[in-house]
């Protein structure tokens, strides 16, 4: 029954980038009683799109121990999933999330096992290790993420939002690297990942030595959002509506486009092309070429081709 | 004769940051007659700056298959030319480029050779790789090449223009990573090179999996491009202008300086200052820093050094 | 009159614990008499920040042969000062620096030693190398290192900043990568830090191959500079102020940040994510997590703790 | 009671270097019945080893589609079994292994399943990739894994081999890199560590294009295996002893060794010690070291000591 | 004579199809007239496979300036030749080859041109890049090299071996490392090359740094040649036999090896395994892997089976 | 004096391969008296040759705290010193060394410093690096290095070794990597660079995890020595011949290939092949290429040539 409003409701705002009511409700944190994860919401706003909410909006999506491994299970299960070709991350109630759940997560990280310092720092590494995954899992994921911040994003939240691919964000967003206020480096994803996101390694080092927060304004003048939006329902409806569009596309198209960006990143110029070439040696023997170029004379969307499952 | 035109306008214009109209005259799409391309068009505006004009404006400069070798020839032979230390590159007509011209690519790219799937894979991967040559060779010249983009830059015109060192374009330009929407993941350097021309990501990701166009201003905002003109006019004289003063400088330090960014992207700090530190205890032993150091104190202007050709 | 103005500025800005008037005293011009350095003075504005002013007022603190090799000497004891933890740059007099003093260097890099081409490059290389050091131990020293330029920064100035991690400037400063205008590509490091600095590889390109002047505006819009300020007065309050709340961190969470974010810069991001669990293994078995996530509890500021001295 | 008659076998031919029929028993194919696995049977020969049997003799070990999960969920036990500190890996039957199970794996790997070429090579690549995970579990497993190779070791057998640490064999061994007899180039592993496992890049090619068998004695000079022994016997007594010698001592040490012997392979020697040191600055805190030099003052047997579990 | 002892010896190791007396006769130093080379002389052995002579024997084939063109385009015309799968290089008359030819060559290295020393040094720097291109082209070409070695090899020589896939001599050949004894260091390849191709760098600096010769039985223990045959005959009598048994194998496994080996070579194996993957995602839908799979489980030999070009 | 007894005596030994009591009576262990150092010994047994000698005989040469300092003072002033063209290592009394000397180190290593955990650390990283450098500046030197090892070389002996360039030893010479025997991961050079310097990855993990001492023999065939002599005063003539040998090169040619041999090491043959291009471009420019190349066509021996100093 949802997905069907869903889908007429979408019907109607993509033409007309008008932010749809009934859009947001879909998306809201009123997760599916089916979910098997304790802080995660999963539902199918749309077709091929997934929509993974933080939700634990009580205690602000802070992210507890059950969040690290659930995070690992979910992308995992979307990675396989030939229904989704796109996913929307967003955050349950009133901010994105507040990072990690020190009350929580302390036994683990602050009472480490182990007979002397050299064992203790053995269990703690591969600890670290583990929630790096967490959010690596993102980024190894082939189909693009697109997050959306609204209100805070804190601490874990920034190493969470650094392995999207696309992030947007409400006007009363605002982000903060907090690792410094505690006592540690980053080192889940922040302080390697950032850098690579935005161009000023001077805000880069700003933020990540004074713990400082970041305004929405900051956070695209700088380039770490590409959109702002007034509020967190046009958000969301930007969100579904770029979602939409992707998914629209040939998912041979747009996976091997995410993972030759990732795999630019990483290596020189000359190696991506290389790396480039091997990979569409096959990639393009396939049949969306034929049919998006057929449908692109025909001045037809994208939306109009059926493309096979991947 | 045309030089001699362009020399007088030249300086008449440089001081006054006024375009002139024989200068734009002098860089249109009036191809001299002994050019040996079909799609390109080269000429000399001015001393020692080479101008490459992407020129099929009836076809709207679309990239067919003489284009794709043509672009190997020219920038060879530029490499090799001791009368040429920087390059303009824009485009006859409307608009900068549609990109590929797919109707003319077509049988190349969408109808391989081979006995089975191995062996059309193996001749596309050729293919694909002789294709990034066609930018890659822009790169490689040592020569500092100027694009100047009016109205739409699309697709190919993306992998072009990002293997350029510096980019110009008008206030009605856009610029379109179009490949997702015929089906391909964009292999001839877009994907590769964007990510370390702009400096956000989710700004990168957004462009090339929605394919959504992106406007001067945004351009601008974003460092794609370091300047923006009124209109194509004002560009040319602006990048005729830069290219003069690139010109006028020591064709060693100008070449090196290219040299060494493209090799400081590809490398950590540490490689980029050993490979300096190798390179330059040659090319110190310039007579240009002795010419150049007698200038600046002498306070007169670069272009009244005569430096030997490189 | 200076100090008084900036005194109060101060006194608002921080909590109880700070010598106000000292401190606006020690961040001026006037060198204390018992600087072990010639060209730059030392002093200690506040607990554990340590201010190194370029200072050669007279000759526009112009980088003459002594500079080179006491910054290297400075930044060394600075590493090694368990009192320091946090670094202030700035210049003394009218301008942050003209870069290179000719005069004083010419007979060092203009008149190279050897018997033939080869020996004279082979003394060149190290000479080359020597002074990349001199910003490189910028770079090395794990105390973050905040620099803030006013009036003039050229040439050789460009190279030093690119290698601080925080740049900040005031409204009237420019910036200028001066090398190509005397004959050769810059080699202390500029070609190899601007590019992993700022997100715009047009803007890094015409800034190196035009020796143009940029300006505090595209500085900032550019991510050169975080941030900036309409004054002298007013950017070493907001500098000290920076530093005041870098210095107040635990130490090994800051410069274990600062570590692993140069790190970061030169490696992919799955290495960088191997080295900083590698790092924090050992590092996170501080007793700052606990004391720093105490005080975070008890809504308490981290200048209310005392950390051992690293 | 197994253990127990093993133990004291032990005892006495580790003094001796003489093969013991009871030890060779205990390592034999009687698999414990227990075993959760059905291509491997696991036990324990000693105090901290673990043995791992390729245990289908009866199709002489070939790979089959149990085996390629078996070993990942068998290592990954084993990675974190604090009672194991090295693992043996033979053979059970008449020959090492006959490499993949074409019969068992044919249809997972010639019948790809996919809508276009472009889809069945997503899915082939995917199951490469899973493929490559078998071996690579091998290194990044902590404990060392000594490998001993009698009769045939064929195709999959050499990816295997390769991925261990250290290679043994019988006399009456040989070795086949056996893929460009079935039309592929090897793509789980041979080709990426065979050329480093051996320094004479002319054999490796030699053996990896022309498909030829290699024997013990070519197999030792070339560096492949480090020691030859003169029947399975006798080379499993080597390998227990080798086992026993690596068991004895302190687990920090050992696969600290380890990894960053894997560290180094595949870096630079400048960052193999940077991570070295970032690595023992936690490492060398632990309580092994103090009671290793006391054993060594004492001039004790590493075996005398009791090292708390990793 | 000659053609008598080898013929009988090809009998044997080969099956129906192949013309001994032809081979041999074909692989003499009497090049075909129509050869277009004047410093090799080319032939076709046997199907499918190349030779390369390197063909001066008046002047012990010492590398001219011909040489040094005729080489790239020798090996560009085999890399796109699909009658071509494997290709063999040897020396005609007494000695594999002197190395570069000085006296020919002098005007090239010695008198380099220029204005002042930095152009000296931009133009001799291009000219080695082009010679550094005479054996890399070896390696570009994706069908395997195997070199047959006799006599001496020096020089030039020992560059050109080290860029083959596939080293053989005779009892008699030598080898020397000759740079250092002409004031230079070897920069086409030795120096970077000889480290990767046998596996001891005491060994390898040795060479480099005294010019000693090495002979047959070293350059057999040290593994820069797997195979040392009595003499000359004998050798190219093994290395066809070696280039057949390659040619009869699938060219899309045979060439794909080569390409993957080289690419583990200068990778990291996690890196060479991702690679592979990629690579071998299209590869293996290959009708070559069934014809041999086929071919294998009927025992009968790859030379039976009909592979189409590549 | 001493140095006229060695010349004339290393002209006679020379021509004869005949070890002579003069040469090994300089070379012995009768330390100059105003050698700066109290672990070393510093002679010139020949022109432009440095003879470094381990010289705690009383303590079988075990590195104590002054060793770790002085290695790096030597060596930096052997880089410097244009009157050394190469250098030997050896070692006085009975063996080479017995590595680290623990009762001397112990307060150093195993009672560092720091208020916690992490301080500790981070003191410890910092000592080891320190450590690491008293073998990197043995790579660092551009001047070749022969070690000849005579009976033990053991634990930081073996750290030492394989930072030098060419391996000596005697028929009574063993190696072992000690450090497992004592708890901790050898972290000052084995690992990283003893993979790299023998061929056989195997034998590289069965030395550092077992410990086990590598005779002669095993030394030779690994790779890990060149050449094996009969005992220490053959091995020291051999030492000093082979230093003699190199010598009388080009220093320009000798240390151009030391460093090239070292960056490629390090780095993909495309790489080393750019940096090696970069290099000689200057470093053709010497005149000892045409004197080199005049005394090669008038068969003289390079010992004839007068090279200038470097």
């Amino acid at each position: 029954m949802l997905s069907v409003i869903v889908r007429s409701t979408l019907t109607k705002y993509r033409g007309l980038w008008v932010p749809s009511q009934f859009v947001v409700r879909a998306m809201s944190s009123s997760a599916a009683p089916t979910s098997p994860y304790t802080t995660l919401a999963i539902s199918h706003p749309a077709e091929s799109v997934t929509h993974v909410e933080l939700h634990r909006p009580e205690k602000r999506n802070a992210m507890n121990k059950a969040f690290w491994s659930e995070m690992v299970d979910c992308f995992n299960e979307i990675a396989g999933d030939p229904d989704c070709r796109v996913v929307v991350v967003s955050g349950a109630g009133k901010i994105f999330t507040a990072g990690i759940d020190l009350m929580d997560m302390a036994s683990d990280v602050l009472q480490p096992q182990g007979d002397d310092t050299a064992r203790v720092s053995w269990n703690l590494r591969q600890k670290i290790a583990k929630y790096q995954e967490t959010f690596s899992v993102i980024e190894k994921c082939p189909k693009p993420v697109v997050v959306a911040v609204h209100g805070a994003c804190v601490g874990g939240g920034v190493d969470l939002i650094t392995a999207c691919d696309i992030r947007l964000c409400t006007q009363d967003a605002w982000f903060q690297v907090k690792e410094v206020d505690i006592g540690l480096a980053a080192d889940v994803g922040t302080l390697q990942r950032l850098p690579k996101v935005i161009g000023s390694s001077s805000l880069v080092n700003d933020l990540a030595l004074t713990a400082r927060k970041m305004y929405a304004d900051e956070a695209k003048s700088s380039g770490l959002v590409s959109r702002v939006f007034a509020d967190k329902e046009a958000m969301m409806a930007g969100a579904l509506e770029m979602a939409d569009e992707i998914a629209a596309r040939s998912p041979i198209a747009v996976q091997g486009t995410k993972i030759n960006l990732i795999y630019a990143r990483d290596h020189s110029v000359a190696e991506g092309l290389d790396y480039m070439a091997t990979w569409n040696m096959s990639m393009l023997q396939t049949q969306d070429v034929m049919k998006s170029a057929q449908a692109a004379m025909e001045k037809k969307s994208p939306k109009t081709i059926a493309f096979s499952k991947l």
